[in-house]
């Protein structure tokens, strides 16, 4: 049974990013990109964690020719206890790219007083 | 690797339901019957999704047969991070009930302001 | 596909551990430890679950000579929407040892208004 749950916690964690990896390397040239998948209009969002490119889970089967396989996406929902954010990365995963999912999503980045930015 | 993360998502997001697709055949000939699995008092819960059939987890086990199998069962609990709704939904799903957990549990339903009765 | 589901479930409810079946044999000679994983500073952290012993969890690879084989370790973080527990959890039961996530971790504890300590 220890190895089925050993297993099981490898794939979970294997899913996530922490936020600290995603900082470290912040910037234009970083291989990571945040992608905001929230199924929100603007006016609902308000803002969004600094730098991230948004497009909403429902639009992303469509839209994955915006998307760069060189990159790393990096997508997050409001909370962590919605399905959306791995919704997307499924999308992602199985299209060929890179992905993870940001550990406690917006909420955490936001608890955590993280860079934000205005969207208008 | 990819593979595996593959297979570990498409299994946890097949546990979920979403809101729209519950909402979207709502009424009295309904495929699905929500089911509030909290285990607390009346006092304590006050209000509930609409139309929800109250089995509280502690007690699914013992109340099957006020169940029907031509139904499928959309389990929640108050939030998303709790793990009784998994626990009702494995109990049904071993029986060889048809059933999913709400996603974003009550927590999410309510931040939507979907509907919601009292109950006494 | 239900019996993926099924073994998805049994293995992701295996992790996990209610506070009930905790507070059932707390006490001294309790087999489990309530083990503290946050990975904060006290001044933020401010308080405990009552007894718990607190190794952050970026600290536990290297603090594994502390903790004892013959208990069963409870982990928990401030919420059950991160990683932290997870991760703490794959590090004990790799190194074999005996351990559980605390089912809704901190917030839930603290949201039946269940022991609490405060800490200098």
């Amino acid at each position: 049974m220890n190895n089925k749950k050993i297993e099981f916690l490898e794939t979970y964690l294997s899913l996530y990013i922490g936020h600290q990896e995603v900082l470290e390397v912040a910037g234009p040239d970083s291989p990571y990109v945040i992608l905001d998948v929230r199924n929100a209009p603007v006016q609902v969002k308000k803002e969004q964690i600094k730098s991230a490119k948004a497009i909403a889970a429902k639009d992303l089967s469509s839209s994955l020719d915006k998307l760069d396989k060189d990159k790393t996406y990096v997508v997050y929902d409001w909370t962590a206890g919605t399905t959306l954010g791995k919704q997307a990365l499924l999308i992602l995963l199985t299209n060929g790219f890179k992905a993870f999912e940001l550990s406690c999503a917006l909420e955490g980045w936001k608890g955590m007083n993280l860079p934000m930015e205005e969207i208008k």
